[in-house]
């Protein structure tokens, strides 16, 4: 890419963040606009009574007022009204920000002048320098063999040690808030229950029976109740579809008015239903209930059956939280699910390596001269070109990737989830590892499906490969952060398409009261988060100059989440903070990548030793990973037996402890009765955050 | 090597075979020799009792009763006599047995005929057919691309398949027979206690005080007694020290009789022993009992702490299978020894690559004339050229993987495991990935350390590399199979070393009755029934000929192991089967390991689509294992709350389990205090097996 191209993409995504901007904070006044804007306050009625009746000129002026609301809450606060997982997604973008101050002071005012001291590109006749002046504040323009790469090692061990430092303290920080959460939450179902699947059924009994016995005998002290999985049967399905028909063809005239498919079933059958209700079939699943929290652990944690296939427990998800299809799944189903989505996940993989290829031959203006020869001349204007090879191919980048993480949340909800927090969470991580090997690999080696294959399993070689490509691609990934950051992070406020649907929709639907609050989408953002976080690790010791584009966007990212945690998304649920591990450990592999990327540089530059200097620095840091998994995430995984005990004592003390008990298994409804959607509200210790609640600004 | 040195060896390695019978059947019998050939029998005083008194001729005639007592006895009898370990041992020579019929039928009525009736030998003018007529028996004699390459397709698919069936059905067996086994056990200390480590103490407290107040609060139902575990001052023994030596050099005249120095320490010390024992301190570790196994299985599996670094808990060992250093350490110390010794296993396995190059040099008579021209005249002898090719290298190759099982004991021992059992377990595990790495590999590629790991590096090329050496090694690997197969296991049942070992001490120790009965070497046995199982699947499809030798190793050490469980050793600790998931893992290894020999081979071969139609097998092959892990894996890593339960309520109603709780905590002594070896004596169910005992045959 060329660097006029760079600055034109630079300049354009810039012009339309202003933009953005400028239309938000006029748009957002208008009280026809407060679906778009501040649906969670109008949910929750706080808009509505506020609504202006008489019209202000302040109204029609745009104002930053909107940056001092999203700024002022504390954590605190944002922890009681948005949950710990909103907290955690912010911490994510903290600990970035905080990461890439030291690392950009370190690059900017370390790294740059000692590159530039360099005379390395002059010496080569090769290079073009009117087209790559930018190397020349890279680590390519260090001469090779210069003891000046000692500098660089130096920089790329102390922020090793400063980002393991913060990764450990963020993990300390985030699974004491994660304990304290649990400590203070008010007694809930999905923590007195667990889900039971796979549950043998001896003949002549069934599900219901079968629960009661295991458990009253095997959790004697400590079982409740519980409430059996229901399904619409199949065979009663089809056999009524065929009955309706028949019915249609030869009395049409008897049946009066069209009931509802199943109410009619019900009706008809209603001979039946007396013995027993067809339309529904048990599945050989339940929620089961305990007494206390430490017995629904215990039944959890411990193998319950002598074939562990069968009786398998799982924690239950928060009623509003569960994910319904996968109950009836036997144990084989759900991993053969699995397994279909591994492979559909490969092959989406290798299908998405076209638009990375279209976009690859974009930034190389000769070879898209070459295939078509005929644009020539338009290629030929300046503006064109730059346009061409600086903002388009990351606008085709970033409509692709838009489309990933709903394929990915898809695919993980085909892999035998039973709550949307898991499929969130499966889907973040497909999208993580979606990104590095399609964005960054795909764009750095700009090979063919195979050629990376190949290149993956030639393992000596890898180093050395992203050692020649990696810098060569610096200015591409800075166009794609200003892009893919902070254009879409200012759309993300705009709220581009819900406002254009709301346009579209208001003559129509004039007045009515349904605001649908959307949930915050996790898999989508905060893959896009630790994806910016890897290209600063992979980029800060080679060009620097990544870095200010990258904190500019982390900035942005703070105020404008805040901003939308605030008024437009509510939390659907809350899985504790269980996204963090994720963070950790995609850290990890960018800092591990940085390792691979610095040995193989250092190798082609020459420095002495360059195997055993950077060496440390992997096992180094794989070490402090292990012991991360070992001293933290045993944490996120279940609470203890000191926490459980310490909050079923507190309990018993509560009155309304015995009403609660009885009201457990009502919470989780059989979805064959009630198959409607549950409401967003949440259970937990939310109120209305006053403070912010201010949308006049 | 060359035909007549496989030959050569497989002659000297019979006769050294029945030597070793002749002689047992006739040194067995001498009652001078019952320490060496039936330990146990005289430690449990049956073979004493019938010691005879008279001489009979019949002493010195060598016979085969004792292959008649050895096959007679029922698995129920030996699970009865030898517990689970044994049983399981045995099983996995069945098991080989079993398979290797199948596929040797296959490998030699089905493959060497297609075999033989190929051409591709003769085609090729370079190959020497004096010197390898073995290799008209192999698969590298079918000519390439031929249609017969179809039929040893099908036979690795049916081998596959068959295993898989023959694994499923056996860890089935295990499985079931390891619930069992805990089912009809009787109360033992073990099943009520875990070991509890890490302990935190708060300032003014000690260990007993914070391991109480922690249990009685989380566990006030289950909680029983706890044992704290100590060990001697350090402090103390070095004052102690130099006490001593003071006192030696002032009053030396004083210290009329020299006491073992702890006993002399506590007298001298008794003024302080008042208020607080001095020469012993409390560790971080304590044994909990709990009133029933299913509270201690609770404890076990639950994460205790906010902090997991915490109160880390592990099933306690049986107390006879305490080993007792790594009780002191804290959870870092344990884990960098674990660290330290991986490294250790990497850098033994590359030093030990130097015999195996010795090894294969031999083999090659080419190579070692061109090193030592002086030896030109000997080597054209013929009978020496044949027993240095066929018998030397072997010879040299068995001796020293003789001390590569204690070494490996050794290491595990430091790793921070706490019972002997653990220690034996990961010691088998380094055991069989060293042979498969400096036996199989090392000879194979016979490459240099860096030259092996560069292969390894690229996996790409591993097939058609090892399609390339495999089948050339197959002469090699009959004669390691008569070497370390069919003689190594006769002496064992000779017992050589503890023979000789009588011979020397019998003048010196006349009439002593201190019989020690060893317990059985697992950690060096089944990695060697193991790797005699991975050359099998490597070679059957490619030289069928190994097999019927493979047979009579099976069927040897089927005889001669089931004799030395029930005369020589006495199981020292009874792991539960846990043995044999190490076995079902190996098995996986060596099946694909085939599937990729076969991938390499049919390439080479042309068979038409090579990766599409061997693909499968390890794909199905691993998913099988896969399975298998979630549905048997959990069964090994403890018990059932089902079975835990049902033990339970058995146990209440057994009159004598009040006194066998209170007697519990006395079962883990204080090693500070009594540092003495535990008697080898089993707690479990095991009885004389009378019918076996018949020494006189």
């Amino acid at each position: 890419m060329i660097v006029s191209g760079l600055l034109t993409s630079v300049s354009i995504n810039f012009a339309l963040c202003i933009i953005f901007f400028f239309l938000y904070s006029i748009l957002r006044k208008q009280p026809g606009n407060y679906k778009v804007y501040a649906p969670r306050l109008l949910a929750e009625g706080i808009a509505r009574v506020r609504r202006p009746n008489h019209f202000h000129l302040n109204r029609l002026l745009p104002n930053t007022s909107w940056i001092r609301n999203a700024w002022h809450p504390t954590e605190e606060q944002l922890l009681a009204y948005s949950g710990l997982d909103a907290v955690v997604f912010m911490r994510i973008i903290i600990f970035s920000f905080k990461v890439f101050t030291i690392a950009g002071f370190i690059g900017i005012f370390i790294l740059v002048p000692v590159n530039c001291s360099g005379n390395q590109l002059q010496d080569m006749d090769f290079v073009n320098l009117t087209n790559n002046t930018l190397d020349v504040f890279s680590i390519s323009n260090v001469n090779n063999g210069s003891t000046s790469l000692w500098i660089h090692l130096g920089a790329v061990y102390f922020v090793t040690i400063v980002v393991c430092y913060l990764l450990f303290s963020e993990y300390k920080y985030i699974s004491s808030k994660r304990i304290d959460y649990f400590c203070s939450s008010k007694p809930q179902p999905h923590q007195f229950t667990i889900l039971v699947s796979n549950i043998p059924v001896s003949k002549g009994s069934n599900v219901g029976n079968s629960v009661e016995n295991f458990f009253t005998q095997n959790h004697t002290a400590t079982y409740l109740s519980h409430v059996v999985v229901h399904r619409k049967s199949k065979v009663w399905t089809v056999a009524n579809a065929l009955k309706k028909v028949f019915k249609k063809i030869f009395k049409s005239r008897k049946v009066p008015t069209q009931q509802s498919s199943m109410h009619d079933g019900l009706l008809e059958n209603s001979k039946v239903k007396v013995k027993k209700d067809k339309s529904r079939e048990e599945v050989r699943a339940a929620f089961v209930s305990f007494k206390s929290r430490y017995g629904a652990a215990i039944a959890l944690h411990m193998l319950q059956s002598n074939n562990p296939t069968q009786w398998r427990t799982e924690q239950a998800p928060e009623p509003q939280d569960v994910y319904w299809p996968f109950f009836s799944s036997t144990f084989m189903r759900r991993w053969i699910s699995r397994l279909v989505v591994i492979i559909s996940c490969a092959f989406l993989t290798i299908v998405f390596l076209i638009p990375v290829f279209v976009v690859q031959g974009l930034t190389n203006l000769a070879q898209l001269e070459a295939y078509f020869p005929a644009l020539k001349f338009i290629l030929t204007m300046s503006i064109v070109s730059q346009v061409i090879t600086g903002y388009l191919p990351n606008l085709i980048l970033q409509m692709s990737l838009k489309i990933v993480p709903p394929i990915m949340k898809l695919l993980s909800s085909q892999q035998g989830y039973i709550c949307n927090s898991d499929i969130e969470r499966s889907a973040c991580h497909k999208v993580i590892w979606f990104t590095v090997w399609n964005v960054f690999f795909a764009n750095v080696l700009s090979a063919s499906a195979f050629g990376l294959l190949s290149i993956l399993l030639e393992f000596k070689e890898i180093p050395s490969k992203l050692a020649v490509s990696v810098p060569a691609q610096a200015s591409f990934f800075i166009a794609y952060v200003v892009t893919l950051g902070w254009t879409s992070t200012s759309s993300e406020l705009f709220r581009v398409v819900p406002f254009i649907g709301s346009l579209i929709c208001k003559p129509f639907t004039r007045n009515s009261d349904n605001v649908t609050v959307p949930s915050f989408p996790y898999h989508k953002d905060i893959p896009k988060i630790l994806f910016f976080g890897l290209l600063g690790f992979a980029y800060f010791f080679l060009a620097p100059l990544i870095i200010p584009f990258l904190l500019v966007y982390f900035a942005l990212a703070y105020i404008i989440y805040r901003n939308q945690m605030l008024y437009v998304y509510a939390p659907k649920y809350e899985s504790g903070g269980k996204f963090w591990p994720i963070v950790h450990d995609s850290t990890i592999f960018s800092l591990v990548l940085m390792h691979f990327i610095a040995f193989g540089i250092f190798k082609m530059k020459k420095l002495p030793y360059p195997f055993i200097s950077t060496s440390p620095l992997p096992i180094f840091t794989l070490l402090f990973n292990e012991y991360c998994r070992k001293r933290f995430l045993p944490i996120f995984m279940g609470y203890s037996t000191e926490t459980l005990q310490r909050k079923d004592r507190e309990d018993q003390i509560l009155p309304e402890m015995p009403y609660f008990l009885t009201q457990i298994s009502a919470a989780y409804q059989d979805p064959a009765l009630a198959p409607t959607t549950y409401s967003s509200h949440h259970n937990g210790l939310r109120e209305p955050l006053i403070p912010v609640a201010e949308v006049q600004g």
